[in-house]
């Protein structure tokens, strides 16, 4: 243990920057991952990862004590007062501290995840994506020069290239540009027009490589719809100039034939820093004018540069799109300004990229397979070089963000992904963003040794849907083309001014749309339940109803039956009262319900009730009442069951300040409404999957853990479940052929859809929460 | 006919200002009432009411034609090239002589709202809102020396003020008082503190008056808690200073004791409609840099203005709750910055306020009674004085907007009535703002001659409800005391760039989660009557349950009945079948379900159902079973209408385009699902209160007008209202009290909740659809 720091340090005073008069005296907690103010009185907690402080600066004493300030990448600024300057010194020494120097020290080889999160990976395949989009094909190829890494260590193993360009051609372009990140494909769109990316060509003032030459026309070629292309060079032209004097710079048109260039003026990394941190110094004004906030922000020049990468992006689109012209992409490494403006033009040309699965396969792609260094960019070790951290991937994700402003239902995600992912890629909790290429992370092992952060966006994947998402875009091929005016773009306030409670909204709109579309999923479940069970019952009472008009002679006399009940009790009822001490909810109705239902043919035509009701009903009131194994003691217990298993009234998100395990909201927290009872859990006190007999689909919900166990153990669950099982070993016994188990009783409706039940869905309880 | 333009005027081309390249080419009509741009390719249509023209303006000739720039009041531009140009010039002179230069021209007294807007005026009464707040009582009465506005014509006719204030003190200090804008209670809260408004004194250099000190005094003295109180002159100190040279200014700090002085800095008319110029060149500017936009927008110090009003109205606020002082708030005639920081103090301290009918109050009371000169600052009329146009209201409602933006669950009403309230304070097109204060609304007899914007709201109150209200937020007495930082302001692009609709997201967010909200509401409310149902179909099968532990010795012999169904037709449909040339869908199971229910009693504990099911259940399962009346075929019958009235799936509202009338949707118009068939209507095509037999509450909902009319000419429906009427004859003439007719067949629900029915309960079905 290296920490000097070791004991809690109380009555730390914790300034809020909106209102100055209000500070909270606290206790502050160092653990070996985590920073952590606690505040009695508030009742909250303030976590912060050690992998997420960015930096630790000590203010002038002053008489209350030893000030000191933080500031951590995902945009907390704390200013700490420590009363002792003894204690204030050896917090402030052991901050400085914590930060890893070494690879194997990153959180992500430490982090124990929640024992719902497993250690697998589900492997991204390149191979997989290029074919989804069409390749290889007539065109392009699948080329694996590059299998041990040997002409590019940054580059993925096998790259697509046209099936036209010869081996020399590749090693010798790759060769001739920076870092030996040659021309490769990055997107191939329907109309056949692609985006290819590459680094800046290493040219100097004269030097000319005719493999490159010969390499960029097989990939003009590759389109045969146009017989020129387009080269965006997303450097200013004045940087790219400069880089021409120590041998790099860009491509001689003269030496390119059938080739447009264009330089698009994205500042490089450290501009791109700088501008983040004059942002966050504005986001830190305590209370400006708002001539001095306006006045800052655009002196910020951040939101110049997301134009300006938005811009880019557009340009290369409508170029695929409009003019159905091959583009390729650099900028200097063609590892930044590339990724950002091939990843956002490929999201406005791709609804799938708009997608959650396929945002992960945009990122894996542009970002981590063509070399992003994550490491270098986020800051994760403490030998990195400082210079070489810059906001890019977060520019990337501000872009996105700006789009889903924009087109509010095209994307399947929500805020809390984008900022998650932009959180995950700086705090290393997650092997997913570790090391600077594939080749790094391959070498770190990280598929073996960590968890992926996919992998936890799939297990909490309710947390990040949008519920405005229109997922028929997806299939439609939709391609977005925004006019990138300096109005249409916002600041965003929920990523920089996360922790300024005072300014962001109580209410997250996202999570209240999604609960309410969840309660509407779950009355419209449970509805189309009842709706059924009533045409059952409704069935049961009307023996035949042939009704005719009066003009029509051929009026059928109406069939009436006799129905006799028995007294006493039933056969089932004498056998469950051998076989069990505790006595089931059974009645003589069993035996009305039975005897009906062995007379009951439901009529071919519901008169009275004009189509609306599903096509499987008919099928399925036959099942249920034809099937001799059931009866009206069933019936009657699974009402009891359905009618008690959905809550039609849900508490509001706005009402409960905390959980019932006293764990107190904040409004960046996802909440849930159980969908049994309707009150509203943490994540820790619900249980996402539970199924839930009162609704049609037969599908798992949210339940807490106190519902979650009462239907367990509720006497009507309780005999429902003996009374089947003890039925079910005499049904056995008869008939082997129809197996009818706990599942049957849960989700009953298994049994309405299908018919039978098939032996791979007899399942115990306790596996079905899965 | 002043118009020297006639007729329509064709192949105009529409400038779009964000998308240059698109001009869109259309014809122009001019009726008498608006202005017209119909783009037959976009089937758009543009709808400009002639009192919301703010300039005309006459662009250089180009090649294409006479081009004209017209503005409007709700922040429309638009470019149009007329191809002629005599035509342009006639069209140019024509607008020019639109605007009226009487009174009676206006607008609102010609205006033809439709049939369903009654041309009713709830009356105001602003004595029901002081009583609202506890006045008259120990410290406050009324006074009526203004009854004929003989001491300030700009005053309603009844005024509150200081029991101990004599009628002396009052004319004096009216006499001292710019305008005879004497000190008036505006607000009292509960906690004994109150706001006071009046105009500037007019003390020039030296001048002093008794009678305004004493009433000062008196005013200090009704608030028994302090023994001082606060005078907020809401102007620069300046402006004050510079009032005193022509024999006004403010009040000398010398003669008045135990009052703190305080100006506020909020620039006057002339500096604040500056502020709007420039703010809409920012928005007008074509395709800006980032660094332009920003620049121009803090350039116009419009956020500036808006702060400085929202934090002195803070200010107010916290010195009423937290310091619980009394406060007197004047401006130079106390009709603009007074008006705009008391009532955003009331609203801040008051809850009702910000209600939908609360907040109607507010602007009756604070800008109505107290003489905001709407005519003047709207520019009603071509003769008015152009320097007097100011947006001072325009200001108020984006305080109150961004208030909204603040506290997203606290106001009752949303976006769209903010901009209604704007733009109608403009149009003319009702009487409420007209005139510059209550007198000329008197004069002019408004009330009688035209519609109340009110009443509109009313009628339409759907379509202006905040979906994330919280009501409970209206009974705590909540107080909201923002800190208003620069940060915490927002670009209000919804009111300045609304016809930008390449800036404004396509979703309307408010309206989906509405729609959701609806949708939500209408599942839950038919669900609970499934179940209803399913209670009591399940307790026509169960006769008796009592079912105990086996521990229990006292275990009862389980009661069995017997059950035997006769065969043949039951008595009621041997009447109907004689009575009746329809046959009705009714079936022998109505002897069943009569046999049934005449043995049948429903046990008092419903086991197995947990006390879930409405305390109202038993009762209704009581009467509707026990009732002799009712039987099996009417159950059934009602049945298959309840289950036919509510969609379980509804349409999105991002689906249609347009509505089955051919009408093309916006962003910023309101749509509607069919409560029954769940498809999308706008309004036209929708009739609001349908009664819907499946609902549990027996509320009316939105129906569209083909579900209306198919359940009024559907067979069940027909033949039900038929079986009924006869049965109701059958049973009125063998029970007299007991009543049915059509009301229990469409809301049959109001029988199962009352149990009988009224005499003033029976309409005929028109009736009905109130």
């Amino acid at each position: 243990m290296r920490y000097r720091y070791r004991s809690p340090v109380e009555n730390v005073r914790l300034i809020d920057r909106f209102n100055v008069r209000q500070q909270t005296i606290g206790t502050i907690y160092l653990t070996s991952t985590h920073l952590i103010f606690i505040d009695p009185e508030g009742k909250r907690e303030t976590w912060i990862l050690h992998s997420l402080i960015s930096s630790v600066e000590k203010l002038p004493s002053n008489p209350q004590g030893y000030p000191l300030k933080i500031r951590t990448k995902h945009f907390l600024s704390a200013e700490f007062t420590v009363p002792k300057e003894r204690d204030g010194q050896d917090l402030y020494f052991t901050l400085l501290q914590l930060r890893p120097d070494s690879y194997e020290k990153l959180y992500c080889f430490h982090y124990q995840a929640p024992s719902c999160l497993e250690k697998i990976w589900d492997p991204f395949l390149l191979s997989t994506e290029y074919m989804r989009m069409g390749c290889p094909n007539r065109e392009w190829k699948i080329e694996d020069i590059n299998s041990n890494f040997d002409i590019c260590d940054t580059y993925p193993p096998i790259i697509y290239v046209p099936v036209i360009a010869s081996k020399s051609m590749l090693i010798g372009s790759s060769k001739f540009r920076s870092r030996g990140r040659l021309p490769v494909l990055s997107y191939l769109h329907p109309n056949g027009a692609s985006i290819t990316r590459c680094s800046q060509s290493l040219a100097g003032f004269s030097a000319r490589c005719q493999e490159d030459e010969q390499l960029l026309q097989c990939i003009l070629k590759t389109n045969t719809h146009k017989n020129s292309m387009c080269v965006v060079d997303t450097r200013p032209r004045i940087n790219a100039v400069i880089n021409r004097a120590t041998g790099k710079g860009y491509e001689n048109e003269g030496y390119y034939s059938n080739i447009q260039f264009k330089f698009c003026a994205i500042e490089n990394i450290h501009t791109m820093k700088n501008s983040l941190q004059k942002l966050i110094e504005v986001c830190e004004l305590k209370n400006p004018t708002m001539n001095q906030y306006l006045n800052g922000l655009e002196k910020t020049d951040w939101l110049k540069h997301i134009q300006t990468i938005l811009d880019t992006s557009v340009f290369i689109a409508r170029a695929i799109e409009i003019e159905n012209k091959n583009v390729l992409v650099h900028c200097s490494d063609g590892w930044d300004r590339t990724a950002q403006t091939c990843s956002i033009a490929s999201l406005l040309l791709c609804p799938y990229y708009r997608s959650i699965y396929g945002f992960r396969t945009l990122i894996e792609k542009e970002w981590l397979s063509f070399g992003h260094k994550f490491s270098d960019r986020c800051g994760h070790m403490a030998n990195g070089d400082i210079k070489e951290q810059s906001p890019i991937f977060l520019q990337f994700i501000e872009c996105v963000w700006q789009l889903t402003q924009m087109y509010p239902t095209t994307f399947e995600f929500n805020e809390r992904y984008l900022i998650s992912l932009h959180d995950h890629a700086s705090s290393c909790q997650y092997g997913t963003f570790i090391g600077n290429c594939e080749k790094d992370r391959l070498d770190l092992n990280v598929k073996d040794r960590t968890y992926s952060f996919w992998n936890y966006i799939l297990q909490n994947i309710g947390d990040f849907k949008n519920p405005l998402f229109r997922a028929q875009s997806i299939y439609t091929g939709e391609v977005l083309l925004p006019n990138i005016t300096a109005q249409s773009l916002r600041f965003w306030l929920a990523m920089y001014h996360r922790f300024d409670s005072a300014l962001l909204s109580k209410e997250n709109l996202t999570d209240t749309l999604t609960r309410i579309i969840d309660h509407t999923t779950a009355l419209n479940d449970h509805a189309r339940l009842l709706e059924k069970r009533i045409h059952e019952m409704r069935d049961m009472m009307i023996v035949q109803n042939n009704v005719e008009d009066d003009d029509d002679d051929e009026q059928e006399q109406r069939k009436v039956s006799f129905i006799e009940i028995d007294s006493g009790l039933s056969e089932t009822e004498q056998i469950l009262n051998t076989n069990e001490e505790r006595t089931i909810h059974s009645t003589n109705s069993d035996s009305i319900t039975s005897k009906l239902s062995s007379i009951l043919r439901p009529s071919d035509s519901e008169s009275g009730f004009g189509g609306d009701s599903p096509n499987n009903l008919q099928h399925s009131t036959k099942s249920l009442y034809n099937n001799s194994t059931e009866n009206g003691s069933l019936l009657l217990e699974r009402l009891a069951l359905e009618l008690n298993s959905v809550a039609l009234d849900w508490k509001s998100l706005k009402s409960p300040l905390r959980c019932s395990c006293s764990l107190a909201f904040d409004s960046t927290q996802r909440k849930y409404n159980c969908w049994r009872c309707g009150e509203i859990y943490c994540p820790r006190c619900i249980q996402l999957n539970h199924p839930l007999p009162g609704l049609y689909s037969n599908r798992h919900a949210p339940v807490c853990k106190t519902c979650a166990k009462s239907m367990k153990s509720s006497p009507s669950f309780v005999d429902f479940t003996t009374l089947i099982k003890s039925k079910s070993k005499e049904v056995l016994r008869m008939k082997p052929s129809i197996s009818i188990d706990n599942k049957t009783i849960i989700n009953n409706h298994s049994l309405c859809s299908n018919g039978t039940l098939t032996d791979t869905e007899i399942d115990s309880p306790s596996t079905l929460k899965k």
